[in-house]
């Protein structure tokens, strides 16, 4: 696949996120305009809303761009999402007949703040990184129960909590929770000391299920990824997640980046998983390419200094694909939902420098990792903003999804004080 | 408090769940009527939507009775709660002025169907009793690892899965899922063996809250209670929940009751969690009475066969009232949501036959239990149908729930059979 060219010709740059290839979906407001869905191209977001009102945009069973969110394009199923993407190649390419109609309804993309893309449903965050498995696992229970038994039968999940999924540029809050070391006699109601991130990508429900579905199905079903961030807080998970598993560490946030990549962007990246160490049951096998290849990193810029980039790592070192964790979600019945978002799991190489989380990379605090301004870290520290970026390199074209960051705040001194 | 008495007079009999003194929120409908709200008053339900619609009853801010679910009421605020309680009692109590108006709006019990009484935001699940805690813990890890660390210091919960809560009498489906015998050699993907219920209780936050709260403030955002089965996959959990905690197990079905109990309804059952056994730290420490005193029970029916009672105990055995595991829940900054639901965790007494689950009722399968057919059961078989009753008894009259009931069909002979 190669550069599509658009007459918004800041998107024919080899280097730029959004080429007329990739189109992601986003929520955007200005000074001028309400929040609403927009598509990016090349520097500008089109403004859908007005697109629809103009007539530009029509989609059978429309309106759908008069909601600040995605899903309702996300209702009208997979013909609607591949009509709406011919149309915007239509409207946007090189030498496009409409061009005049659709050029008034460009907003440049440095005017905009970005909202959460869509409604999340429900949130549920999987652990299908072998090599962060098995790093977690080494830390939390030791090298010979690293990867749990069940590990390479089943993509291991758990439910998150909805509410606390935030759009990029989010600041987070560093939370406080009851907590123990192993040394103390008894825990204690403190700020998380071990706050941390989970570099995931996340996989978006575009149409509903009520019963098992198959991992062909599960794909067909799926709409789009985004990058996201897990914040996680260590210590309070290490107390809290025996034996019903992690709670209150994983619930003060979740970033997500502002644009959905859509799985029609994403078609040119698909590759396979790893080669499986133990056969999988047949339904859970996997049925054809449903990974993506796609260059993953995060940096950590200290408050008011430059970023260092502190890991590199690639989407297809997951073990297990969004496909298959959710056809393996829907096994028991569970009905899915549009809106229902489904983290990847921490996406770590197999090299120390490709580790998703802190935690791993400075192996539990006991490493610390050496920044570019030269101070170290084991953990996220108050005023650090770490940023999640992901690209899928095409011939002369590259997909991104945009800056997946956030702010760390200090604790609140007293968090009862009102 | 004793007995108010209304003009229903089926409503006055003390042994009847729904007296003046209950007026419970569900939402029905009939041949004739839409699903909409309804308030339980004796053998009848008064229709909110054509009450409102009359201006019988008018709520500041309203209309909320214009859709069917009673999450708009809760957004309202504990002033309109106690403002809309008020009018009803006024309106249905013996001797009302405008009894004429509202006869009208009256609809039989008999001829209603019940839907979900409000729209689940997000769904929890706590591990809030101990007698259960200890008798799983016992099971699964042994008697010495029983009762996890962090037990006796929060109230352990993880999140569960709100698409799959159902309103009592739907039909629960055996799922399948993935298995593993400690004798196989593999797992293997099959229905479930050992299909569980767990008799709880469910509180319902009716005012949102964005960051930690206190306990007293959690217990004024609780809205009311329902009665709570989380339907369970033994064979699954035992497979998957290890680290992450339950995930298919328990996301097949969770039913509740059709009817909320007002919190203002169950004010005079309020009684304190059992002695500390160790000292709470102090932003979970009671601070008033916040349990209830509410009689439960679960019977079980072999299809087309009486009931056997098979356990009996009481909300009160709970070491964590609801107040204190939502304040939990909040203080890693978690946003709450109207509408989102807190199971209890499994009610068991000290006693064999006081004990909320088959797991715990045949001790996994080991001492099955004896139905009055003279059958035993060590877990669900196909065609039984399992009740949960709730019945706060005041003087001279009783505040129930409706019963919380669901017939559990055969597995799917292929689950992906379309």
């Amino acid at each position: 696949m190669t550069l599509k060219t658009s007459w918004v010709t800041s998107a024919n740059d080899a280097g730029h996120p959004f080429p007329l290839n990739n189109l992601p979906y986003g929520i955007f407001s200005t000074e001028a305009l309400d929040p609403r869905c927009g598509v990016a191209i090349g520097d500008m977001i089109l403004d859908m809303q007005r697109a629809e009102e103009a007539g530009v945009v029509t989609l059978d069973d429309g309106p759908v761009f008069d909601v600040p969110f995605w899903n309702e394009l996300m209702e009208l199923g997979p013909e609607a999402w591949d009509a709406l993407r011919e149309r915007l190649i239509q409207l946007l390419s090189d030498g496009a007949a409409e061009r005049s109609k659709v050029e008034p309804l460009l907003v440049p993309q440095s005017e905009a703040e970005m909202h959460m893309p869509f409604l999340v449903a429900e949130y549920t965050d999987f652990y299908a990184g072998k090599n962060h498995a098995t790093n977690i696992g080494t830390m939390f229970r030791g090298a010979e129960n690293a990867l749990p038994p069940n590990w390479l039968h089943i993509p291991i999940g758990y439910n998150g909590r909805a509410s606390s999924v935030v759009v990029s540029g989010t600041d987070v809050r560093r939370p406080w929770g009851q907590l123990k070391g192993p040394n103390d006699d008894k825990p204690r109601f403190a700020p998380c000391a071990r706050f941390d991130i989970e570099l995931e990508m996340g996989a978006i429900v575009g149409t509903a299920s009520d019963g098992p579905i198959t991992v062909q199905e599960a794909d067909d079903n799926l709409f789009g990824y985004v990058l996201l961030n897990d914040w996680s807080a260590r210590d309070i998970q290490a107390w809290e997640y025996q034996p019903l598993g992690p709670f209150q560490a994983k619930s003060t946030a979740t970033t997500v980046s502002p644009w959905i990549v859509t799985k029609a962007a994403l078609e040119p990246f698909r590759c396979d998983t790893p080669p499986r160490e133990v056969e999988l049951l047949d339904h859970l096998k996997d049925v054809g390419p449903m990974l993506y290849d796609i260059d993953l990193s995060v940096t950590l810029a200290p408050e008011g200094k430059a970023a260092t980039t502190i890991a590199r790592t690639n989407y297809k070192e997951l073990y297990y694909s969004a496909a298959q964790q959710l056809a393996h979600h829907t096994t028991s019945g569970t009905p899915m939902n549009v809106g229902d978002l489904l983290g990847s799991g921490t996406i770590s190489g197999a090299e120390k420098n490709e580790r998703g989380s802190l935690v791993e990379l400075s192996w539990g605090g006991k490493e610390p990792i050496e920044l570019d301004s030269g101070e170290t870290r084991s953990f996220v520290e108050d005023g650090d903003t770490l940023t999640l970026r992901g690209a899928a390199k095409g011939d002369g074209y590259t997909i991104g999804f945009g800056d997946c960051f956030g702010t760390v705040l200090p604790a609140l001194k007293d968090p009862y004080a009102r």
